[in-house]
């Protein structure tokens, strides 16, 4: 919070009085000749009942520290820093870096229920989805596992935000599998560590506003293709057939090139699953009695609400079990109509380091492929996976902030420790997965302990269930990814986006076809670019507009008003419609700078020119309204004949100064 | 040039009164509580001396034009694109696109002599320097003669600008030894065609504004870096070595592995070129008897002045005809103890295709190389080529216009289709060249056919002079070029833009250091990448100034003000900051959003969690003087207690019904 220099030097110079522009009929109209931020055209005897603190963003584009501005400051440097670096290592930072030291202390009863239920809750869901996202990373299926406790135990010393449940989420295996594209599950495991890495660097470099630059209608395009996409992919278990592919259109080819061969068990058995898990997701919504804020709910009414809410809540499971049932029981001499999963071993993953390089056989010679090789097949998925875990993160932390801040270095912190633990244990990259997060919320989680219950769940399957889940049919966790995806694809925002920017839908339909159409990483980079272009076109070409003035002594002027700041993309075009416009009309002409809130070199000179070619046409050019910062960055190039006004005496001033001059005579 | 809807709207609601803000002391200060662009806030009366137009740069993000905005419109849109088109294939366009049919029924005598002069001056400016840069870009010396004809006859056809001189220069010879990479000829003249396709594209696409995401810093930076590239390129001809290398610093080091090897002649007839080149520079610059706009000069004093000015003007000619003079009295026998630059073809080149492929013999076997490969061997050189070619042609317009606009797209045309023209004449890349722009300036040129003059100057060169032109040593062509160069080293714009503004002094610098330490093409792209960052660091990270103030009921609330547009990258951060201050203070809370030009989707959506966080804390919110435009955004979403207003005692009124709930119960 640094006292801005602008509040300080314009209240020093701030009048009082407004003064009329209009010459003939002196209508009612005003026009508030002073410096005209709105905030700051106060009288000074309000200043006591005043307190101004100015956030600073962007400082105008100088992004050199104010301390730094005057040399004599310079030479404060290295103090600075080692108060800096001390800053750094507090007792408040390691309290706002181990979230856990603040909450752990008041931790009661009542916590530990709320937890323990939200725990169980969300490990009930964890396992069939771990299963079921193996296969959408195309990892074997005990992957999907080992990424579910590990990293949730983590979580609870680092992560600020209770409802996250770190985890394997239907969007980080995606973007695994289409990262790994196939190479072998050594990337997978690399990938998960690297995840970790750049997470923890950027959370250390205080990277996490890049989430910033992902836009809503951007962030909508993506989720919507990976929920088609991830669906596509779950096709062919749900038909029983072999139809590979990575990319949306390939797959859907091959779907139907290999319909022939459906499998009729496979397919029955999916279809009824996904219907009955929408019913049951349904039923979940229903409620006896009277709605909660009405009339007391009897107890009964109040045990069957909760019953059907754990009911649905459970669905995944109850489906898993019923339908591991199923096929235990067809699975007669080991061959079963349906599809299985088949053996997931038994125990807990080793505890061991990612591969860090592997031995490849092709054609019967060994190749060593080495960390960097494997890094470099990785490719761009190394910088979007952390990114999009991340987004993924923080979407959850803001659903359920009620409008608190959300610390994206600390989450980035906090997934990325937790990223790095679960690469150790043989996971796929994870994060905090929307759909869980709600089911954690709604089951009354209190800290992030929850996340330490669902833990111990999943090491207890591990340990204990894992000779079941083999007869569970492959179309069974199908339907489960399935009768979640449909969900994330985002319908219900086309039309407010339609409504309110249309632009913004036809952002975020353009990057869900790119993320149809291209790898997955790539077709978000191509949106975010798109959207950055948009932001560009913006700063390239602002709006000024153009009036024709009479002043108090009859003389007739031109106001140009820009609105927004004059920067190097923009300059030019600003130039030639001021230039266009002063030599048509041929009168004095004001730049109201009112709005320009920033300014550059380019600017200035630019600047510099246009009063040069002002001064050769005789022409007087004036700018109103200047703010002092913009006004030191053009006076930087020491323009000629530089005039900045900012009460209307001056300006008749000026206007009679210059017109005992001869005027008009060479303008053509 | 459309009408605002914003400003008729906003009209209509004008006030004419203003509001006294402060309750207690009732002070002088006075806060115009109305639609607040200043320009509007005008009387209705004097609406009759005003005329109002908008200038539409970017329609606040909206791409989509405005006769597509309802869907009634949509149906208007093929008759709309038949009027499009055919307002396309009108005279006055013609007329635009063909600048000659303006001014050629106006040439006369004085137009003549005019454009000979110039013309002749030029010509024997570039005859020299055409030797010269063909070095620059590794290609035979007469390609170089070969791109200083055509090329500039084409541009008297279609260029705007009377004072460029179509030709090769040196940038475009330094971008075209990089691009081709020692890969062969062919690929430079590969280059010229491609470099003439992009630009018409680039022209019929209007994408000359391409050119305004280079600024001035980094248009130095990278002016520079080009400066001190060829300088060092040129040592090795001054030294008489032969130390290859496209990368600075690898440049310099075989440079000093080498200098054992030096040639004294060759160094000392460069030197000592230099040293003539430089006082005859400043020669030009003498003048004898009184200064022009004082008393007038003799018919000698001006008679002499004139001699100095074009005796330092065809100093490269006259260095090149006596060094010519001395290679031939030293080449006794064939044997000459300087390097000179040998047989130079005699006569015009062949008209022919550009090279679309060629055969290539590697270790004995011949392979055909194909367009396509070419293509992807050019690389990036194909989009920066062009683009720089273009930056120094606008450059050159633009220093000679009077501040009269310059049509990039005119200049995209003219310049593509001279070089489309120069690649079938065997030329690499050319462009306006700055240097000889000044000359023709200077020798006053009327209109683009002094290019006819320089053109047949050069042919006739070509058909006559080239026997002549074995004899020139290298070294003195090399002093020719260092001792121009060397002023493009652009070190006087450092002052101002360290008082101007220090990033982008910063800027400057590090696209200057990465020219030289990457390929030059890569070192413009990231010099213009990080300067996009910067735009983009500022919309992300608005300034936003927080006030106490107290109302005339004496209720406090705070006032919060950003300083620019909402968009996505910018709307989490001024929603924390909002809620922070909120929280904090727990009084009803205005956002004024005077200076908010523009919101998008994600603003909108953030708008309405933020109006949702106040409502569940019972807090009020209102937002003061939103754009109509902007508003309409907001509303898209539907945000519940969306409060605007835009007079003050709208405002009291506001507070009065919101008082009569309780308040600041809630809060925490």
């Amino acid at each position: 919070m640094v006292q801005d220099k602008d509040t300080a030097k314009t209240l020093g110079s701030d009048n009082k009085t407004e003064y009329d522009l209009q010459g003939e009929g002196g209508g009612g109209g005003s026009r508030p000749f002073a410096y005209e931020n709105p905030t700051l055209s106060l009288s000074n005897d309000s200043l006591k009942n005043r307190t101004t603190n100015e956030f600073q963003g962007s400082r105008d584009f100088i992004l050199i520290n104010d301390s730094y501005s005057s040399s004599n400051k310079l030479k404060a440097c290295i103090p600075w820093m080692k108060q800096k670096l001390a800053s750094k290592f507090t007792k408040k930072t390691l309290y706002k870096r181990v979230p856990i030291l603040t909450w752990l202390p008041k931790y009661d009863r009542s916590c530990i229920l709320g937890d323990i239920l939200a725990g169980i809750t969300v490990g009930l869901m964890v396992i069939p989805q771990g299963l079921a996202y193996s296969g959408i990373a195309g990892v074997p299926t005990q992957y999907g596992l080992y990424g579910a406790f590990l990293g949730s135990i983590v979580y609870i010393f680092l992560g600020g935000c209770k409802d996250v449940p770190m985890g394997p989420t239907a969007i980080t295996a995606l973007l695994t599998f289409q990262a790994v594209r196939g190479m072998g599950t050594e990337y997978a495991l690399l990938l998960c560590f690297l995840t970790g890495v750049v997470q923890i660097l950027m959370g250390l470099f205080g990277l996490g506003f890049l989430v910033d630059f992902i836009s809503g209608p951007v962030s909508s395009g993506f989720t919507s293709a990976v929920a088609l996409i991830i669906l596509t992919s779950q096709m062919r278990d749900i038909f029983g057939i072999n139809a590979p592919g990575s990319v949306f259109t390939k797959m859907w080819r091959n779907i139907f090139k290999e319909i022939h061969n459906i499998n009729p068990w496979d397919t029955i058995l999916g279809i009824c699953c996904i219907v009955v898990l929408l019913i049951m997701r349904i039923v979940g919504q229903l409620h006896v009695g009277p709605k909660k804020g009405g009339a007391e709910q009897t107890k009964m009414q109040l045990f069957f609400n909760r019953f059907l809410w754990l009911f649905s809540t459970a669905r995944n499971a109850i489906i898993v079990i019923i339908c591991g049932f199923i096929g235990y029981s067809f699975d007669i001499n080991g061959e079963s109509p349906f599809k299985l999963i088949g053996e997931v071993p038994r125990g807990l993953p080793n505890f061991q380091l990612p591969p860090f390089g592997y031995t490849q056989v092709l054609n019967g010679t060994e190749t060593h492929v080495s960390f960097f090789e494997m890094v470099s097949n990785l490719g761009t998925g190394i910088i979007v996976t952390p990114l999009i875990s991340l987004l993924e993160t923080i979407a959850v932390c803001k659903a359920f902030a009620n409008g608190k801040p959300v610390d994206a270095t600390q989450e980035l912190l906090a997934i990325g420790f937790a990223n790095l633990a679960n690469s150790f244990v043989q996971s796929f990259p994870g994060g905090g997965a929307l759909a869980r997060s709600a089911v954690n919320n709604a089951s009354g989680v209190r800290t992030p302990m929850g996340g330490l219950y669902t833990g111990i769940l999943v090491i207890l399957a591990l340990l204990f269930f894992t000779p079941f889940f083999r007869y569970i049919p492959k179309s069974a966790l199908a339907a489960i990814i399935i009768a979640a995806v449909i969900f994330m694809v985002e319908v219900k925002v086309v039309r407010p986006m339609w409504r309110s920017k249309k632009s913004d839908l036809f952002l975020g339909l353009a990057t869900f076809i790119a993320c149809l159409v291209l790898p997955l990483e790539i077709g978000i980079l191509v949106g975010i670019g798109m959207n950055l272009l948009f932001i560009l076109y913006h700063a390239a070409r602002p709006k000024i507009s153009v009036e024709k003035l009479t002043s108090n002594e009859g003389t007739e002027y031109l106001i140009l008003t820009p609105d927004r700041c004059l920067i190097f993309p923009s300059v030019d075009y600003v130039r030639n419609l001021v230039t266009k416009h002063s030599i048509r009309q041929g009168i004095p002409v004001v730049i109201d700078c009112s709005h320009i809130y920033g300014a550059d070199f380019t600017a200035a000179t630019v600047v510099e020119t246009l009063t040069k070619d002002f001064a050769a046409r005789d022409q007087p050019l004036f700018f109103y309204n200047l703010k002092p910062s913009v006004s030191a960055v053009f006076e930087g190039v020491s323009p000629k004949d530089f005039v900045v006004f900012y009460h209307h005496d001056q300006f008749d001033d000026l206007l009679k100064k210059r017109q005992t001059k001869p005027t008009n005579d060479n303008i053509v």
